[in-house]
């Protein structure tokens, strides 16, 4: 890195402080085919928190059959006990909670669908139906003082319908917040959102009953907006980010290789801003090389790229 | 493309309209090792004017020593006879200028720095000396008629000095557009801005007499930051933005392959935006898949990468 550089130069309506809840132990992983050993993924874990990573999600309580590469989760929570960071783990369903709970998980995160076509794809059900199956899900968690995130997927747009109306995304979510659940991450599945489309689902969503405060955004990148997606939504009082280190994960509907929002390119922005994180960008930096030396093949994010040569 | 997208969702405070000047075929080329034929890169321009770019910078007069492969600067330009574009030509100096006068070329553009490491590195001048020497080319320009754009490089950042004081910008921008420049585009050649510095040095520029609508800015992508720079310059007045269409061009200072801003990036967001550009996203798009396959490597552009998968 340049000394001084990025300068910090804060910008009026914009927060003083982000969240980043980090996706790439998950969210990113979760398509690889190769299958990553435990013992790096607790180690990958490990160093997204010494990093200053504060929210980490770890794997996910689906069933092996459908994503293998995840297939270890019982062998990896315990093997994290000590990291000094939240770890909330995704739980499709009523025995995936349970195997959860069985290791003491403190919180949890479902799936959700915006759009039809996608709740059919994903999840072999009906939106209505999806949410019902959710609902025991999160009762049970919430009796359990298991804290409780919702995913809404293709709040901006599906590959199958096109544009979704900004009422759909608002009547998913105020359902999901009905249900119990504590915070929403309106995502963007395949991309394609625009600055003024962010807006005005925020928008739609305040009118609805849905308050900023528990809301998270999770863009993704794969036609370049993500980073300029994410400032809209800050100055929409949005303080929850979704990111996945080194820009880990893609989407297996577009064709791109390019997924989600990487967390360094985040934090570059947010440190140039002066909004504070938490997280130590050189530290975060060497993880991602680390870990795309494990994967074989060079980061996506242009700010591990710029600062750190990969010869992969 | 998915029909309806990106929906396009308008945001108050934005322009109607965006001016975008195409850098790709001088810019973008310029650091390119294999000579592009001069027949493809008439081509390219061609192209990139029937997919709705109104200025395209198609070539410099620097001397051929310096940049090998735009040494065909009087062989390509009387092949653009009937171009529906402007076509401005980078011009060193004074020399420069009369071979580009001698074409019938009617705008040129000037390359500045605003440090003085990187003026001793790019022109082996200080930034004063510079200036001295455009100060006749602009002159000459200006009487013969010629439009005149200064780009000022090394605005956000320097990669010897670090963070560059917003004033300094502006002492160079005042002298650039005291010499005669009509426009002025303002370079983060590192790519290290983030947005509330772009917003900081509009401020400044305003502050010393520098008019936004004489503005364009440039931006790097080099750590992702290029397009919510680019919207940060569009919520403060600057309605001219520069862009490599697939994103080519790189800067030989920084690690990564990463360059300009790609075009089209920059359209999906301002479609989206519905600012009008002009430019047709399906043509532009096909315009720089075929430029790749000329250089043999996919275009970085998420846009491009997203939309047309290439086999290179």
């Amino acid at each position: 890195m340049i000394d001084g550089l990025p300068m910090v130069v804060p910008e009026p309506g914009l927060p003083d402080r982000v969240r980043i809840h980090e996706v790439g132990p998950r969210d990113g992983l979760q398509n690889e085919k190769a299958v990553v050993p435990v013992e790096v993924k607790a180690e990958f874990i490990r160093r997204l928190a010494d990093a200053g990573l504060a929210t980490i999600e770890a794997t996910s309580f689906v069933h092996p059959k459908w994503v293998p590469q995840l297939a270890d989760a019982e062998r990896l929570m315990p093997m994290l006990d000590g990291v000094a960071a939240r770890l909330p783990v995704l739980v499709p369903n009523e025995r995936g909670l349970e195997r959860a709970l069985a290791l003491g998980v403190r919180e949890i995160a479902v799936f959700g669908s915006v759009t039809e076509s996608f709740a059919k794809a994903n999840l072999n059900r009906t939106v209505d139906e999806s949410l019902e199956m959710f609902a025991p899900v999160v009762a049970t968690a919430r009796e359990a003082g298991v804290t409780v995130r919702g995913y809404l997927s293709m709040c901006f747009g599906d590959p199958w319908e096109g544009a979704v109306p900004v009422g759909q995304v608002a009547r998913v979510a105020r359902r999901l917040l009905d249900l119990g659940c504590d915070e929403l991450s309106l995502g963007d599945t395949i991309g394609v959102a625009t600055p003024g489309h962010v807006g005005a689902v925020l928008t739609a969503l305040g009118a609805a009953g849905v308050p900023v405060e528990r809301l998270a955004v999770h863009f993704h990148d794969t036609y370049g907006q993500a980073l300029s997606n994410t400032l809209a939504a800050l100055r929409h009082g949005v303080r929850v980010v979704d990111a996945s280190a080194g820009g880990l994960g893609g989407c297996p509907y577009a064709k791109s290789a390019t997924g989600n929002l990487a967390t360094e390119d985040l934090v570059w922005m947010l440190d140039g801003l002066g909004i504070e994180t938490g997280v130590d960008l050189g530290r975060l930096t060497a993880t991602s090389v680390w870990m795309a030396g494990h994967l074989g093949r060079p980061s996506p994010s242009r700010t591990v790229r710029a600062l750190s040569p990969q010869e992969l």
